[in-house]
């Protein structure tokens, strides 16, 4: 799962900058949070884990059983957000969004369907959130879904801004050993405190 | 997600049986068990998802930024269980195996970090079970996680009777509808009855 992986939802945006590498753009958020899930099941605090990238394989090289080798697949669009596991009991479901926006967040960035996912998690008893770093202030929100479901149902506007992050979500403090620290505020949502 | 998927673990198994052709051979319950989380959510019941097959992309063609065709990929061995997600407020996680053995259930057909993974979903108060298929009996057990895993724990052998089954584990109802109920035993478990 650490491998090389093609970061489909955000392929359009990696043609837009010749300075950043497609492979490298917008891969930041997701090795930092697939460094942490690492660091929380290696620490025995939770178990979350990325999904993989959906595709449709179309045809497949079974010459060596060992290394059957796929030479016609295609990306699928996402059923469900990317991120889901456990934690002291509770279902955990969230979605990483990294911009290179100074000013908001296009919503083209999510699917119809992973805010229904994110609404339907909400409504059976999942703690569902998004992730989303404003990658030229270096700043990492923690997005509760309700907060952000209701902010974009109650806007025709196509992106959300960078000051509504700041007054209604939590910064994700950084360290070396935990990058994208999430169950922190997690916490604060399951003991129902204020956050 | 509904289509074409390629049953990695199986494949093996596939060439054994010229019968039955090798995308047929345990794709039954995987299709019958999506059928039955298709009908979850679509009475707006619970949020469970078979994962997307984890492979290792080596090659795209970007030629047309619409169709980006894997022109060469490789399957990985999955780290996790192959279904999750939510119900009742719970973490649900499972994986599913369909033998068409009369005798027993062969644990080759389960990787041992998928076992881990079981354990550490029960640790973290998680759902955990695997749903097991006898295709000859037409049988579908429900298998509580703990007592499969303190089953293996116990014995040297390298795959579990068919009588297990039948002494352990509850068979899950078939219906037209819905073809594979766990959650009627699931509710069992969060009800805290016995089944």
């Amino acid at each position: 799962m650490g491998d090389f992986m093609v970061n489909y939802p955000n392929k359009k945006e990696a043609y837009k900058d010749k300075n950043i590498s497609a492979a490298h753009r917008g891969m930041t958020l997701e090795r930092d949070i697939n460094d942490t899930n690492k660091y929380y099941l290696d620490t025995d605090k939770a178990a979350i884990y990325k999904k993989p990238t959906p595709i449709t394989i179309v045809n497949v090289d079974y010459k060596s059983r060992e290394t059957a080798k796929i030479t016609e697949a295609y990306f699928q669009i996402p059923s469900t957000t990317d991120y889901n596991g456990v934690y002291r009991g509770q279902y955990i479901d969230f979605e990483a969004k990294e911009t290179h926006s100074r000013t908001s967040m296009p919503l083209s960035m999510i699917h119809q369907h992973q805010l229904d996912h994110l609404a339907r998690v909400l409504k059976y008893g999942g703690i569902a959130f998004l992730i989303v770093r404003f990658a030229v202030y270096d700043e990492t929100y923690f997005v509760p879904a309700d907060r952000f479901l209701k902010q974009i149902a109650s806007s025709t506007a196509r992106s959300v801004k960078h000051e509504w992050f700041q007054e209604n979500c939590t910064l994700i403090p950084y360290n070396y050993v935990i990058k994208v620290n999430y169950l922190q505020i997690v916490d604060k949502i399951i003991d129902g405190g204020n956050f």
